[in-house]
């Protein structure tokens, strides 16, 4: 393929960059490492029928009851009053989520992802570490415009989810022109740290804010590699396994 | 000093993301490395009596006629029709430049720098390699909040500005409590790069935007630390050299 052939890729820091990148006709990968799309691959993976995201609590009860799907969602570290479940991939195994709806609300990357459908996104899938290949493959198989979007806290950058974007960037970085300085960095940023992740994501304010809450062994889990290997892809309203 | 006196340092990758944090009652560095700041340090050192930094050729040409200053300004790599001079630092030399006023106006150091201004901050003072020390002291003096501000191109991210605030990162950052993961990265970008900068700079994508213009020494000079051992410090309507 000639340089002249080879489709955009760009890395949207925060989402609130997003407007100054040509969101239609592109795909749109929705990154949010610590922990949205991470659980959201694991549930997909373990055979939740769909995944509906919503961006507030009140929409999340009220599709909850409309749809008899699990509820789920956390403020603080806490379920938020109201709904079921939390954040964690930890609560959502085969045993429990398989042939279920899940209706979830997350504070940074449910929001991104409404941003990129009213922009006109071509296709909105979910990224993750758990799923890595699974987005890599997909995305060399398109032949289109990509955006890498990361979700951040609540609209700063966060570097987890830069980590994600270098990660993409890294397997697929031959197949598209890449003029884009936060691509640049995020794939530099990865390759610096991808030997040493464990260890790395100890110094981030995220990983701070969540071992707060214990959850040090949900972030570990939301590092590995393919360890749950579906792609989520957003379908009428709601994300599906479109492995 | 104990960890809980030590004032708060962030970095602002763009400025669309400035009203994410508190300007007010902060300093603010501008960084705009190619080269709107760059050459700020260079016509200060060299003996310009201010810089009076404005947001359109208009405003340049009104206020040079009033001040009998120097009007300088470019887009896309060509001087502004209605100036006189451009934005290189090599235009300004002391045997032009001392003794007089310079009038600029530039794409985005210039607009960030409106931008705090409106926002409320404590100090505005501009950086870039040419003045680093500078910068360091002054900061390392003042014990209150920082906000190292990067111009960006556009609004987008930029990894020049970045790697300038990673510079000043790594001399003050005993001083300062930071849980910002943006100045953890620039930080860290800034390690990894800063035995090569020369070499490295040449992969982003300003460079190459510069380069096909002939720019390609002054990104260089743009990249020398403590080359124009300037402050400039916004006062009353200007910039002048707070040294």
């Amino acid at each position: 393929m000639s340089t002249e052939n080879k489709p955009s890729l760009h890395t949207v820091l925060t989402p609130q960059l997003l407007d100054l990148y040509e969101v239609k006709d592109s795909i749109v990968v929705i990154i949010d490492v610590f922990r949205a799309t991470s659980t959201m691959a694991t549930a997909l993976y373990n055979g939740a029928t769909k995944i509906i995201p919503v961006d507030s609590p009140e929409a999340c009860i009220e599709i909850g009851n409309a749809t008899g799907g699990i509820t789920a969602g956390e403020r603080d570290g806490k379920i938020i009053p109201g709904l079921s479940y939390g954040n964690s991939p930890s609560e959502y195994p085969k045993s429990f989520i398989e042939n279920k709806i899940l209706v979830i609300t997350t504070t940074n990357g449910t929001k991104l992802l409404h941003m990129a459908l009213r922009k006109g996104a071509k296709e909105i899938i979910t990224g993750s570490f758990p799923n890595l290949t699974q987005v890599v493959e997909y995305l060399k198989a398109q032949h289109a415009p990509v955006i890498l979007g990361c979700a951040g806290w609540k609209n700063r950058f966060n570097i987890e989810d830069t980590l994600f974007a270098g990660a993409v960037i890294e397997a697929i970085k031959e197949h598209f022109t890449i003029h884009c300085d936060s691509s640049f960095m995020a794939n530099q940023l990865y390759n610096q740290h991808k030997n040493n992740l464990p260890t790395y994501i100890k110094t981030l304010t995220h990983w701070h804010r969540l071992a707060a809450y214990g959850l040090e062994s949900d972030m570990l889990y939301c590092i590995t590699q393919d360890i749950a290997p579906s792609l989520p892809i957003f379908k009428e309203g709601a994300l599906i396994n479109g492995v």
